[in-house]
């Protein structure tokens, strides 16, 4: 195989030049969702093995983000440190290393970077060592191994994201300041805060006093929420005095009914979201809000494909200039349909009607909002306290340490 | 570019064979709605340029759903009769003749058929030519056009489907059992019959009649209806003691709401179907029911993508002795979950689990249901008689052909 | 006590003069659902004892049914016939007869109907003798004895109502028409027809047949389900060429998800069904819609409640020509709100707001629509099948006649 | 008519004497929303004439209450004040004066608690004088024209009721501890506190610190947001070691959806209110809530009927050792459903069954939530502003102000 360069850094400014200068940048879409439902993924362990087993499906999703309009490809390096790895070690062929899936992820980026107008952003987020030990040696150690992978590979950017505890998300962001890069980093986390119970305000500070130049959320709850946990923060910098990028990349999913914990403790999770899966419409919502709050590095995260980022940078042409390349399948609010032989789906061509849209569900036996499983309210911990298994929470507690189930 | 031979007539069983013999066969998911939302086909329209515009594009769609278990990759040639394309020509850049966009589809689905254990299906669908003139040697003749290039590219055997007239459905097979390969025929109907009052039951012994070996419903409408429908060709089969196999491939949408000309009219079509996508568990119950009542070439159309395939083979590996490739990603019924560290989410990893759960939409101010639009109740046409620019329906109809909207 | 004389015979014209003129007909509300929210009524049983245990609240609720424009007073004997008031005998104190509560209804009904312009009807419904023995001279002598009484106090006309079988409401019929009063009779079922399948246009040929004059059905359904059997009704009379006048008398509860066997079916009987309820707006849509099929007798069943009869009277007082007397009470279309201080709720005063309002449940954990219980699908049988105690349907069935439930 | 003498003073204990010795004391439910239903109270002046104009309708619905379980009949003078009254004049026939209004209410609920163990409680309600001049004088005026009614007719206790600013609550608590009868004082507010921004338990401290002995919320929420702002209120006098009794009376109406002016703002208020009705298992729940934080005055408001107050008295019947006398006309937790006919709805005789019934609201094309009216946000307003009436929030404010609505 032929060496892949970085065209990237010849011909294009950097994440810090664009965005000092106003620019929009659109993130891409969620790795792991798409390419789960596509084949290539396991729900559950959600490692990033497929750069190694399948690169053309990993390469072909690049390529519709970017299609769609994305200006960043993530390397798809999610949960792709040494402890994940081995952790799920009964999931991944032995023989595919940690290093070589962050390898083959860059490499896959950069080959898709370089056809369009995109950058690379190397990605760590949060590990099983930091729950299990919270020792910060050997947990910074972590990203450090997955960072000499980026130096190596000479991305153009870092991004630290999918932190649940800002403590973990600082010590990342501080490796990843060491490399001279410009650092992003966001937090799976919404307005009640971190597990630790520290303020998305003060999650900001402290991300920022380590070294980001870039902070927000990405994760765990819909745009709305996301929208107002990055304005949460905003606040707290301003507090501050201190100056950021903000950036929000959420799920595609409706979560309202969400508790601190955001969409795993969902009943749904992960198998039974698709009645929450957002429209086009509501990204283009969702654009615009972002826009207005300030926030100008505008993605997606889980469930976000490539007609959720295209509807971003739809949304966002007139303050662009430009249309993403694959808006030429795509009229915009739905002005394609102007030429359907029935006159009703005609009269749906137009911005009016699918902003008013309030699309029905078609599953008449189903709730709206389902009550978010935890501690003493899962179903499962309901049924074991019907059995008499368990009498009390405590009881509950070890049957699910003994691993019930 | 290297010639692409038909590996699968020297090594696999054709389509009757197998389904004369009881196996099941898994048909493939819905390209053009999956194609869109990848950015590459334009809802309106519908039309497959993409095979030559993108090949690399669709080819990964045929892997993912041979790798889901499919066992006929349909070659993606919707819509793509001469009338239709030209009729579209504003879209289709003028240079991309329907021979080519039939052509390059037979070569992409070979090339992958080779892959695996599927076999190539040509496929018509009905045209534009019927609906304006109706002349039987007109619209035979651009069936006949298309058949030639899957006679020349000797694809494995041939589907007329997604008719809404059986007439010219009739028309169709017809001309394809000229090709000695066999025919399978799907109605694109519901349970109230073709557009023209025809039944279900009546519908399927005209095109059995007419040379179809395998005959059922395709698109349109949800697969609990579809599934109803193919009941009632059954039914009429029997009653008129005709031999035929049976075919489902229904939508991937909860659509009970539809009326006879199904979810074309629903006001959520085609933007904003999100909130009834099926989960892969409504999948497996689908595959069972349709197993149940003795349908044997078990597939889908619109909203289908490889996962809710995959589903169709996982449920049905019992009787067939064996999981898809891509079940390597997936555990039964959630099972990958068991090793998750939240013991409220290991409790999802049974079957019990997600076969009862109801989801939830997370759409508090949707409804459930829609009514379809049509004459007279479109939201469009009440606008326009609230503006008070139509007062009779018939002004509107005329406002409409005016090309109002 | 002083004697209740008919004040209604010397003054008004009958039942059939009216309707006869093309009067339209206002009936009453429902006495079992309004009086067990009331307190005096026992849910199971819904037996009339009421009116000896205490009078004032069942005159007080046919006093509201007057006042909101009812023409028609139902004596309060709905169950009242003595097999069924005997078989429920734990629940009456044994001192009331059955005798005691039928004159006591009559009674209390002429009082009130002696108050303004309204006509009393002694009613008759199905008996428990029917379904255990089906020995026609038993049942028709439990009419008689109704009759007796009713005859003894001079009512007006005669209502046979509440017939799940045509034999039985054919029998009631003839035993009425012996009176030489005129007799109406309604059957408590849907389109599918009653519960031996015959269909509705049938049952209503065979009631005309023996000598009903008005025919139509009452309660199980919601309005709209209703008025779809009485439609049925009207063309089979057509069909046989006979004649009679068409009466309505619905639930006000919304059933879209009913069986055959109508709400005492659904999940939420008796004591689930609030959020059912139908709003004045639904009830105004509702007579609007009778009145266009033809319909001359309008009145409600259960979930009636004064306000629901006042929104009868109040859309059809154009055609009328004047409003009850509750309606002073009431501005049509909610204008009484025309004063409010907040503008956003004096928007509401007019027609287009109501008529349009799709008004939300509060109740987002719930879903819309439930599946009817019944053999094989009763939760109760559920989870007795789950504990294992029962593995088929036929062992099910034993449990229940075994009265494990 | 004979005098009506307070039997109650002569054998019941008075109201403080119950609480203090850690009685549960059970209030009455809703009278405007109850007769409004019944015809005789007019919904937007909400005022209660009908105690002149109708006593039986009133006496009845109180009787109603008392058998549910009531120990307090409030007297029907909501919205009695003189201004009030008078403001609505062309309502309320101009020989029914404000004094005859509240001394026949008076003598009605005397009457009834006659007949059992209850209290009479004197209640007052906001004036427009407050909202109109702010003028403490004139307000306190209109309070005491309402005392000196009822202590001429010597009710037992006075209720401070639906108040939106606790400066005016702490004026009436003031007029009425002059009286030397005890006071409670109820304000109508959320978890946001009052219009002026007080915080519930800032509302608390001041109605204590002003005389009040009982505090709590009554109208506007539903039962959850009502425990929670009771449960504030309590927090509030703990942290300003205050002691007070607690009291509830909700609406019973679900309400999730309410901003902090609660229902009124709702899209469905008041004529569109039905499928959010509360069930009896709803009250059941609520009430047991209610008691576990410590609430010993448990009541209800808009929406109560008398069945929703016997299932407050038979869920508390456990600690209270008895049910209301109309229990006698339902069987605890549908126990009564236990000899129906059909096994299914036998089965349905259980309190897990409906505890756990999810019930549903036949109506999928309406959603679950809606979003409350408002400035800028009523349809309305939205709809002049398309109409193009109004561009700007100003005009519409103008609009609204010059009585266009």
């Amino acid at each position: 195989r032929t060496v892949i360069v970085n065209l990237t850094s010849c011909f294009l400014q950097g994440i810090l030049e664009r965005l000092d200068a106003g620019e929009i940048v659109i993130g891409d879409g969620g790795f792991v969702f798409a390419l789960e439902k596509r084949g290539y993924v396991k729900a559950g362990p959600w490692t990033p093995e497929a750069t190694v087993e399948h690169p053309e499906a990993v390469r072909q999703l690049h390529r519709e983000f970017l299609r769609a309009g994305s200006n960043v490809l993530q390397t798809f390096t999610f949960y792709a440190s040494e402890d994940k790895l081995e952790n799920r070690g009964n999931y991944v062929a032995e023989k595919i290393s940690c290093h070589k899936v962050n390898e083959a992820a860059c490499d896959i980026a950069r080959e898709v970077a370089n056809e369009g107008d995109a950058l690379v952003a190397g990605g760590v987020s949060q590990t099983p060592s930091y729950l299990s030990c919270k020792d910060k040696t050997e947990v910074k150690a972590a990203f450090q191994k997955q960072l000499e992978v980026f130096m190596k590979k000479n991305v153009d950017f870092l991004i630290a994201e999918y932190f649940e505890h800002v403590e973990e998300a600082v010590w990342a962001v501080e490796v990843l300041k060491e490399s001279g890069k410009p650092v992003a980093a966001t937090m799976c986390i919404g307005p009640e805060g971190d597990m630790h119970g520290v303020s998305p305000g003060q999650c900001a500070v402290q991300l920022v006093k380590a070294g980001a130049s870039i902070v927000g959320v990405n994760c765990h709850f819909d745009p709305e929420t996301s929208i107002e946990t990055v304005r949460l923060m905003k606040e707290g910098l301003q507090a501050a005095k201190l100056k950021a990028h903000l950036m929000c990349q959420p799920l595609a999913f409706h979560t309202p009914d969400c508790g601190k914990q955001g969409f795993i403790d969902l009943p749904e999770f992960p198998f039974g979201l698709e009645p929450r899966i957002t429209t086009r419409w509501d990204i283009q919502k969702y654009a615009r809000k972002a826009y207005d709050l300030g926030i100008r590095f505008i993605g997606g995260c889980c469930g976000f494909e490539p007609y959720h980022i295209r509807a971003i940078a739809e949304e966002l042409a007139p303050e662009r200039g430009f249309l993403p390349e694959a808006s030429e399948k795509h009229g915009s609010w739905g002005d394609n349909l102007s030429m359907h032989t029935k006159p009703w789906v005609r009269a749906r061509a137009r911005k009016e009607y699918w902003e008013n849209l309030k699309p029905a569900s078609g599953r008449p036996y189903c709730p709206c909002m389902s009550k978010p499983d935890g501690w003493g309210v899962t179903r499962g911990a309901k049924e074991l306290m019907q059995q008499k298994e368990a009498t009390t929470e405590q009881q509950l507690k070890e049957l699910f340490q003994k691993k019930k189930f």
